[in-house]
């Protein structure tokens, strides 16, 4: 791979990955998928739909891998960069992965983990989620994070990632 | 019923929903029950407490049925408006459902719903409260949201709600 | 004990209380243990890591007694209050324990704990922490608290304790 510019756009960082902004899942409730308020735009908690539907279901260490579960990250923490790109869009009336690049810096990830009690690599799962956001942020991606193991995730799903950005 | 006129006061829909707002749950713990932090006010998990009690506890899915966990949401809920009227009351001197006005937006829901492992449908019992947050707030009450399952909460409790709102 | 004076700063607080400041723990992932945005500095879910190591693990109410969590939510909180600390410290010159003297209140909490499903007193077990924050900031560690039952904790910690905090 050629190297990226210092200063590479988060178009030019997505290309660079092989990966294209997914549009904003459709929330499943009577929420929206992320607004803004202030500087920050807060997401609602994302799960790893891909093409609407979530391509494998239950509980991590159990019926789920845990390279499963950090790929499932991935894409819930790429749902969310979708959501906050919607937002920011409709702000500024760019093109979503334009418009990303207003983003100043990743404040916070919250990743829940539905696990068996006896999986405790909660943060290797993140990982993944963490990775993508550096992958796609460059040095705005850097963030705080929790990641906790909870007993089940909306419609089965193997994880959920929420964020917390700041923007310009 | 009567329409309301657009720009309902919050005592209007309260009172078109046929709820009083209750005086704010006394925290179970070392901590109050919501504070200001610049324009938002955050409050602490509330959980449905109903004149000081639990009317129900367990688990969604084994003990408790998605509808009965549906209106502990929107209770929770409903006290977590009330910790918000607490603050906002405090500081204008207003009585707490008219400081409720102020509120410009709620910017975030997080909903923990203790639940059996095969409970999937945190979205239907959170979506309870996302709905009163509408009908309090009208178009102030769109929020992004965050629905987990976890193995189990403060004294039983079937559902905890927390918000974090944006005021004027 | 001799009288703290009215306005007592942190490191005279810590040094009544016995307490040193640890070092803020090293993440166990790909993210930072505390950051700035705005007015705020937001910690990374915090575990109770002392020296490096978790004293204890497993879940509360079958492996860890509820007072053993509390001394655990105890350390997680100053292990917060650390990392809090590193970052104010990195931004003026000052030592850490000065540096904390510019957190105007703890705003939130949010502490799980790793819990069997017929333990029900988190709370009691996050009141340690609470009372931590309250020693250590006076009247600035008043704070709003959510405090969930959890299934499983990375590296299988009982508790994990993350904190927003408003600095001047």
């Amino acid at each position: 791979m050629t190297a990226l510019p210092r200063r590479a756009t988060v178009a030019q960082r997505l290309a660079r990955l092989g990966l294209t902004l997914p549009t904003a899942a459709v929330p499943v409730g009577a929420y929206v998928p992320a607004l803004r308020t202030g500087v920050h735009v807060w997401t609602s908690g994302q799960l790893p739909f891909v093409a609407g539907r979530l391509p494998q279901t239950g509980t991590v260490g159990r019926d789920v891998t845990a390279d499963e579960a950090a790929q499932a990250a991935r894409t819930a923490a790429l749902n969310a960069v979708a959501a906050v790109a919607q937002v920011l869009a409709a702000e500024s009336g760019d093109a979503p992965v334009e418009a990303l690049d207003r983003v100043v810096r990743v404040v916070k990830v919250t990743g829940f983990v539905a696990s068996d009690p006896g999986f405790t690599a909660q943060p290797a799962v993140l990982d993944a989620a963490s990775t993508l956001l550096h992958e796609v942020f460059g040095d705005a991606g850097v963030h705080v994070r929790s990641a906790v193991g909870v007993a089940v995730l909306p419609l089965g799903s193997p994880v959920e990632v929420e964020l917390v950005v700041e923007t310009r």
